[in-house]
């Protein structure tokens, strides 16, 4: 043995007692059966008491700034030792679940689109973590790419979308969008000093978003062209065909049509065949943002509304709207798959090449721009499951016709005028202020947000309000699929009595 | 009661008629406390099972078709009637939980970057999509927001980075480099008329999603320029330096050098002080890929390593890789919140416009091109509270102290050359092979291979392979917090086995 073995195996001895002691430090994160029982169950049990309180909680809070700062400085800071698991809890509970100022899911939540909470989805969440899987290649784990693939073709098979079409699991609309989007503009094979005479349509009610989008993907110079409404509040294809023909004269790049179904605002619908036909005379991209509306296709009584969207070039939805599933579960859908995998897969790895391959299906991790995720169909896959297409459909249609129900009962309040919904958002506004009252400083739109604050003010109602087409509307969005008849029975209440206080 | 009013009425009553009727059905997604809790002790009995399994299975599968075609069928598909979640959890387990080809977070997974499943994270995931706030704004939800800001604040301090930061948790690694280069994109005011100009520095062993990430940001004809590396495997200080000077003169623009601490093949460090000088010195923005290495700044034997990283505009790190957290925790900051906020604030939204002005805090909305997003912060914070930093930091000492290890024990077989491993990777090669077999059509590379294949043979080992500057290296990455000396020594004696076999 040589002088410089000895002085190896001298530090190897050192290194096999540093690794002794450290191992029982970080075994610790292996956590035993007993404990994973243990803080599982105390975890189940807080959310079960948040569920089940959640109805007859506030669903909008008053935002106290006291409360605030202390829900706040709850949040347990990272520090160098570790806490009980208890304490860990306790201090997510006392500061996130008992300050949720608010409260996605709540069956009063009628503002923005409600979130929601499906229990399957958390339970597809900690399924996911625990086992962890890399759920991006096939060669990693076939299973979790088919169940991604699965919800894909099912989410195509909706809208007839052809077999050539290709998908991806995204963290919501917005990622669906730019994966969209930039795909488009790799179809088109657009070059980036041509960039700003790239030419977007989008319908005066579009998502602002797509500009976020277009600037992500490097197209922020690109030219936003809006085109007016028709009545009904759809994008006007006759003005979508005008406006593409003016800007092909006037040496623009007219490349994408930025369509939706269920608009944000008024929850109206593109009429996507006359826009397709329009897309395919100029040979432009058609994108369908079907973010909020989509899985209402699944209703018989608006299935119609959704004729020609298998005719888009690309397609998004959320089921974190649509479908219930908590925050997180966006999915977006291109035609042509050949199109989605030229935008997105990776240059040839020179480096770690020990990929089999296998090749059966496509890798998700060549569709998108993503690398790693988690694995994010289990908490779409499992509610499906356990609650069977028909539970979504007929909860989808219950909203549906509780947005009915709702315009029927505003119509019936005298000064109220309301927009009949075309999925189940309900915009209304109150037209009768006596012209006094307008002389005396207290205008239409004015009166309405008065009304707005009046519904909210205790905290048991969320409705908001949004501007469309210069005039300002209250606005309820029925997609929490704990709301009822009773809830929007509630809401009528509030306005009625709102419009006593305001007028009285 | 007009007659128009009475057809209202009558279309009422069959309103309600059909609300009652849906409302039975659509109500079972409302799931009681008893199933809730049913559900979720059936969940973790099978995590749990799983959990104990794992040091006793396979790390790899073998991959065999028939096998993997039945994994496949056993995803349930998705049908208008609902399964048991008995038999939902089943389908789960038979599919993805006994098919995982690769078992990430196995204690013998030492390929690629090690996977890895902290149990409290899998509750944070539940929690968070259990009580599913809307992280993102403060106004919905304060403390969900101090979550995610106390974890970006805890992960700059530890680099050193100014309190005028601000950064977003993201899907993983390479979301973060996308929001970081497409930050300083923003930030250098880049015209897309001259993205083909511009230029961004790399070393060569960069990792290459790099190119991805630009494509995806509208910058695919920027111009790569790959900097040769010194003999520690950083890149040259110098020859960047020269680089810049020369692009410069040639009406280039270089705009940024995309620097790594912790490259994904050999775990090299980049010397992030000299190319901070550099970036200086010239006005190019510094990016700092600390995906894989990041975390280990918390061991003081190699802390020395990451100086500078505190001058670098921007900064990813994966929780779910030095952290040990699940697939879906990314982590990027920006040194001027400034800068950050310009690039994602979202123009002003006209439409619903009920947006309470709660800017005590940065909306993590305007800190990225993300809409919506699951409540990402649990997951990480969890298990930092339960376990305390310091466990991390014996964990992640210990990785290093093992990759010592396995270095000393590999250098003693006779005919293998070693990288000595700056971090947790360890590249080696067996360069003994006889001439005799060399002639006879068996190089080196392709012993090398064998081996490889050798002691991935049984599927209780996981190694990789890569290609550095020519060569062919095995490549162990130890990151699993399973992984303790008794499983490096395996390795290492596969390794002999193999060259036994092979040699012999």
């Amino acid at each position: 043995m040589s002088s410089s073995e000895k002085s190896d195996l001298s530090s190897e001895e050192e290194l096999v007692q540093k690794l002794a002691e450290l191992r029982l430090v970080s075994a610790r994160l292996d956590v035993g059966p007993e404990e994973r029982q243990d803080w599982t169950q105390k975890a189940q049990q807080r959310v079960s008491q948040y569920l089940q309180d959640l109805p007859n909680s506030k669903v909008l809070g008053d935002g106290d700034q006291q409360e605030i700062e202390e829900a706040v400085k709850a949040v347990l800071p990272i520090t160098e030792e570790p806490v009980s698991f208890d304490t860990a809890l306790e201090s997510f509970c006392s500061s996130v679940g008992d300050h949720m100022l608010m409260r996605e899911g709540h069956p009063n939540y009628f503002a923005y689109v409600p979130g929601n909470s499906l229990y399957p989805s958390a339970i597809g969440d900690f399924l996911a973590a625990a086992f962890n899987p890399y759920a991006l290649v096939s060669y990693a784990c076939p299973a979790a790419v088919q169940m991604q693939h699965s919800l894909i073709r099912w989410v195509a098979g909706l809208f007839g979308y052809p077999e050539s079409c290709a998908g991806n699991l995204t963290s919501g609309g917005t990622v669906g969008n730019l994966i969209a989007i930039a795909t488009a503009r790799d179809a088109k094979k657009l070059k980036a000093k041509d960039y700003h005479r790239c030419v977007v349509y989008l319908s005066e009610l579009t998502h602002d978003g797509i500009g976020k989008v277009l600037h992500t993907i490097g197209m922020g110079e690109a030219v936003l062209r809006k085109i007016p409404v028709t009545e009904r509040f759809g994008m006007d294809a006759e003005k979508l065909d005008e406006a593409i023909e003016k800007d092909t004269k006037e040496g623009l790049i007219p490349f994408a049509i930025a369509a939706t179904t269920g608009t944000t605002d008024v929850g109206s619908v593109d009429p996507i065949a006359e826009l397709a036909d329009v897309a395919e005379k100029h040979g432009v991209w058609l994108h369908v943002d079907a973010c909020y509306g989509g899985f209402f296709v699944l209703c018989d009584s608006v299935k119609h509304l959704f004729k020609g969207v298998e005719r888009a070039d690309s397609f998004t939805c959320d089921p974190h709207k649509g479908l219930f599933v908590p925050f997180g579960a966006g999915l977006v859908l291109v035609r042509n798959w050949k199109q989605l995998l030229t935008s997105n897969r990776r240059t040839p790895v020179s480096t770690l090449q020990d990929r089999p391959t296998f090749a059966r299906q496509l890798n998700p991790e060549d569709l998108t721009f993503e690398q790693s995720t988690h694995f994010r169909a289990v908490r779409v896959w499992l509610p499906l499951q356990v609650f069977g297409v028909g539970t979504f459909r007929a909860a989808l249609q219950e909203k549906l016709y509780l947005s009915q129900y709702l315009y029927h009962k505003l119509k019936a309040v005298p000064g109220l005028f309301v927009l009949e919904p075309q999925l189940s958002i309900v915009l209304f506004r109150y037209e009768g202020v006596p012209e006094q009252q307008q002389q005396q400083g207290c205008p239409a739109a004015e009166v309405n947000l008065r009304l707005l604050a009046h519904v909210c003010r205790d905290g048991r109602l969320f409705l908001a309000s949004t501007t469309v087409l210069g005039q300002t509307y209250l606005r309820a969005c029925v997609l929490a699929f704990r709301t009822h008849r009773e809830h929007v029975d509630s809401l009528v209440a509030a306005v009625t009595d709102g419009l006593k206080q305001l007028l009285g």
